[in-house]
């Protein structure tokens, strides 16, 4: 059973934007890096054409005169903390300083933008975090000339294995340019929601399995634990339908005709993700009411039997304490069945509010 | 009475993408079935023109040299989990291979789309599932040629039985082009809607009526089911909209003039569905407060009771505790009316404060 | 006082669509009447022009050729469930089919089409019910040519008789065409409208009064039954906004200089109709707001009477069974002031209570 | 401290729409007036250019040619409910009978329309009611030619009077055109709004004060009627919004490039009343969560002193009933101490039980 | 841990609009300061170009005529109260009059405008108030014309200092026009939205905790305070979006190529402090669920030991009751053993009674 639980909660419920506000009136293109991640940083290039493929590692900027000609370049960056390898590198692919501020600022919103020769690609990747207890969202940023495409990521992932895989075996993706490789990459990242959204679904139908049947308050933490996991989401993948909206639509001059039908393609999951996404939090809002009813439900039951029982014993302790009070002379009291004629009367008593609360349907 | 009853949680409640992202990263246009269903797969082909009109079954993929010629064809392929089979004979019909992916991923959201000479469209086919207990979404896909209609299902249904029969009987549609049989298979689906619809609005009559009588947890589970149907029923008539929408205002080459009005009418029909959905969402939001209500009004009777009960015997229980205490002395105590004061005393205060409670409207 | 009661629950809940699934896959062209109706039908026909004018009533369908040249011709066709009459009729006016159709189709969105010579207008019409209590909406469909309009009703009713009074009267309407007397007869409509939301009005306000001092269970039906209600009329009066915003910009050749000013009038009469509707249905969610208010305020108050008695009354009783034990030897049990001095402490105690009770508001 | 009381419950909730359902199926144009107000109708007239102005009253309806030429004049009818002078002014003057309608029909929402040689606008004008306890929406009509503004207004008012104060002191408006009296006009009402929304902010700040303390039943009332009154404010400055909006675009002819820059001002002043508007909505939902959130504190509140005393007590009350009982032997009964070591043993109980209680954080 | 708490309910309180509606009717361009600070007013003018800049401070108001040419000025005007002087410099200036009234309006939505040679910009400055407790807007307005950029605002303030130090500091801003300066200005004020945001946040995250834990009536206030903050933020930047939205598609002439990407860069931060506004407005919504649910467990509970408690011993005081009662014969009145008998069976009904409770799950 995939869970999502709250291992910690300090560390789940980060808020956007809370480390983001920290170079006020600094000139543009000039801020640091915004995330809390740190280690070492890497570049892995992988360098292909229709023929050959060779592909290595280094923990040195590139530089553009580096790269093999006739090849199409992808530069897969980790590690975007190292803010001074990040600016070195992009001084060299001459990148706009406006972008660079963007690739190093996790705190981005989605979007694509076009500076001169190059598009520029900034998206969030979700993850099941470790256990599989919470998504994580992850800024990757894309930036695209004529013969490569570069990516920068926070931390070495396996995300983008499959892509490998697929230029490794002398696939399609060998013999087209720079737009087939940014979409095979951003269409990867899209797999990864729906792969997000699976697990979330388990979780939303044991959760709701759990509201039927339980009003505790872990259930409650969980739920609501649920519905910011996808406002994050949401946030995430809103934006991304504006971006892969405008390749499919051919605004930017980035899709030519063979790759449009990818970016179409691409468009329609972006919208069914986001489709999904509006679907869960209608479902949580229904949970809401479910939760706050099946308490309610509860809390009715429990006051039943409350009222039942003080209902049937109030009124003949009532009586019992008559014939305890210590007056000379009360009637029955000293007749010799005096008792038994109690007795019999509380009996009655009972049975006669019984057959009103069953006639009430309360029990 | 017609009644959505909750047979088996399980099956009532999958969740939206709960199979569906099972290639991540793999080629476009490669993906596999996505659904859970099995079984034989077979064709069902009806070859007509307005003079003639012959059909047969074969379970073997047919190819377009295999159709007479002069003639327009129906293919009928029932059981799309086959996807070898639906492979082969979208080659040899030369599909958009996108397409394929798109028929197999039976998680698809409805569209319209058109590559090259084929015009292809997806959408979900609503069914009253077996004893009449929920709303079961198939996904049905359309490609559409010069002289062929290609329809893929999930299961076999009698779904398109009267477009046949309406085939037998030498009527319009026997004279008409692929556009209009395209026309007349998706309105008897959308013909589908509104019978599912007039079911599921007997259903919340229903409910209606025992919302106002009852508040057991029942009501409310079938209440939270009936939402989240509707939630389906949303996902799948919304985007139909604009897939009719884009037939009827002629965008797509597909409709001329002869059947633009047909498709203009079945945009009314959508509208109609979509405003009937909306308004019993509306419907089920009212009764979730009307739910409340009940249930918050049945506590307050409840707990009226309760109060008068306690109210009345405690104070008076009191007394006879005073009364009971061992004291030597106590006033009326060795009275020999003592007993009947104190039950007189009794009986007033006991008629006082119902008349508290009366003037007060508690009972 | 005007009020809305729920006369038969049956009658007054009927949802939409609950009977017009009746055929799945027929031609277009060939649906049956759907509503509930029955009787006999007839027509009332009204022939005129600036100098003359001649009214009579016939049973069977007339055709353009029985209709003297000269004049406009308004054929007032009553009782729609006689298909067959309407049928011919349409023939021999050559009514598009698929009109027919939704002129037998009670279900029908309001709209607006043009088909050929001919406009279609099919809207709702609003009426109190018999004794006041609720409102009904009965589908009129019109269609106009050269020199006729005809209308379909369902059942005869009194709602066109002003026109029929100012057609006698030789004003305006005699010298104008078709579009003229088509404006004057679906204005009548509109203005049934604004007195069918008078009387809403009236009840909204009687149920306000109600609610601020009774929370009792009818109030609660009777606002819901009035939500109700609401999403009926908001279904019936949203399209129509855009049927006669069509009228109004002169979309449709309809409109000619002189009637756009009064369509143009028509259009904001439509306008203010929805926002009554909205305003009534924004009114009504505040009143379930004040409705669970009421039942909470009530039901506190009750609890506090309940609290107050309890501690008052528990401690002393405890007091009194301290002195009901039956131990030899208690304080105070043998002194000859004994129960004066536990009375008066259990005055005390009682003050004291009630003074903590008042300083906390509770009283 | 300024406060909005209801005095008058009937005349407070007095619902849109009450009275106006008066004349169904007459001929447009010819309906008479929709309010209540009565009296004598009188006009103001003040006949002004950049060297001179006049001022007098008449209650005789006043004709073109009774107005000094090469003067711009202004008519402030004041007495709508007098139909018969409104028709007869209105016709010596040409304005179309629509629009006489409109200006009789003091449920109109506001507009600007376009008629021939006129312009006519209609909105509504905000004041607080006397002894400063509600708001009063009353219908205010312009009617525009080239060398004169009409406006007609149910009652007396001192609204305009800073704008005659400003004709009289040779200010900027006494050389400029109608328009810019219109402008004056207008503006003059739109800050009436402000005036009014100042007087409800200062309302909506006493009520959430009383809310943060107090969660009686007065309270709920103040802001249920608060959040009715912002209901038909809203209904007054959403449409105008549109109206300015037209004049500030320059849709209609009726504003030059001079008068251009005020209309924008304008346009940005009823922004802004729509802007508190919906803020003073949106606080006022927040008000009703706090409500009900203080309501279900209260109760809570309530509750726990009547479970600490209830658990407290019951149980020391049972052990007093025990050694209650008659039987002949009990443990401890005969012993000396007897009643000392119970009265220790309850003394512990109840100390044990208020420490659980402190743990649990109830006390 | 920052904390927005509730000094002064008073001065946290204060509604939009309380002091605006000062001067109803009077010519437009004549209104007066709105707000409510006082004090010394100043200007402090920075004179630079590519080679020198100086920065001097005065009280006197400056004319165009004092300014050096061939260098760009910002003069930056402290204390907006002070109406003459604003008057005064904006005559020498040529600002229009229209937007003076603007600057002295305190209460002016944000805007952009242009008239004749100078753009207009208004827009709010967002700030902790004193000791980190609530958030302060401010509105700032700029006028640009072709070689200065006049500010101002309310109150001195270090906001504008880190451009102060870019200035003196050669970067690019002293070598660009005044459009970059007038950018540099605003995007530090947008700058500052973020840091208030990042309060925000931890306040949120630091109030998600408290009420996961504790349903306080401060928790409850706080939530509330927070949601009105939200309120106040939204009505600040929404416009803020369309203002800079202008500038970044170049509708305005105010932007050339090359600070187009900038106002590109500002529009992104805009729409991702939008963004964060509304998750937060969507959290606070989802806390109040939070809160109510909070209470109502928290209610639950204690109603749970109050049923146990009292069920539990209830019926066993009866039986006390039954014994105490003093016939002079009752069962097992006299047995020797009469009383370990009864208490036995207590000891049976309360065991049974907790497993019963156990069953039930609610101990």
């Amino acid at each position: 059973m995939s869970k999502f639980t709250i291992l910690d909660t300090k560390a789940t419920h980060d808020l956007p934007l809370k480390t983001s506000a920290s170079h006020i009136g600094q000139s543009p293109g000039t801020g640091g890096y915004t995330g809390t991640r740190s280690g070492k940083s890497y570049l892995r290039i992988t360098s292909f054409n229709a023929e050959e493929i060779k592909e290595w590692t280094t923990d040195k900027p590139i530089r553009p005169e580096d790269l093999t000609e006739g090849m199409l370049h992808w530069v897969d960056f980790v590690g975007v903390h190292d803010a001074e390898k990040v600016r070195e590198m992009a001084e060299s692919f001459e990148l706009h300083p406006m972008m660079v501020e963007d690739i190093l600022n996790v705190e981005q919103r989605p979007k694509l933008d076009t500076h001169e020769a190059h598009h520029y690609v900034v998206l969030k990747m979700a993850r099941i975090r470790q256990e599989e207890t919470e998504i994580q969202l992850e800024q990757v940023s894309f930036a695209m000339g004529n013969n490569f495409v570069l990516s920068f990521q926070e931390e070495a992932q396996d995300t983008f294995n499959p892509v490998r895989d697929r230029l490794h075996q002398k696939t399609r993706i060998r013999q087209r340019g720079p737009e087939y490789l940014l979409y095979a990459l951003i269409d990867t990242i899209v797999d990864h929601y729906f792969y997000v959204l699976e697990h979330f679904g388990n979780a939303l139908e044991d959760l709701e399995e759990q509201l039927m049947e339980d009003s505790s308050r872990d259930a409650l933490m969980q739920l609501y634990h649920l519905k910011r996991e996808m406002v994050s989401m949401r946030r995430a993948v809103w934006p991304l339908r504006e971006v892969i909206g405008q390749l499919d639509r051919g605004e930017s001059n980035l899709t030519n005709k063979t790759t449009k039908v990818y970016f179409r393609d691409l468009y329609d999951h972006i919208i069914q993700v986001i489709d999904t996404v509006e679907t869960y939090r209608d479902l949580l809002s229904g949970m809401v009411d479910l939760y706050q009813s099946t308490v309610s439900n509860r809390m009715n039951s429990i006051m039943k039997v409350l009222t039942i029982i003080s209902t049937v014993f109030i009124p003949i302790t009532f009586l019992t304490g008559v014939y305890g009070m210590n007056f000379g002379y009360m009637p029955l009291l000293n007749h010799p069945e005096g008792f038994w004629i109690i007795a019999g009367f509380i009996v009655v008593a009972v049975l006669g509010m019984l057959l009103y609360f069953r006639k009430q349907k309360w029990i």
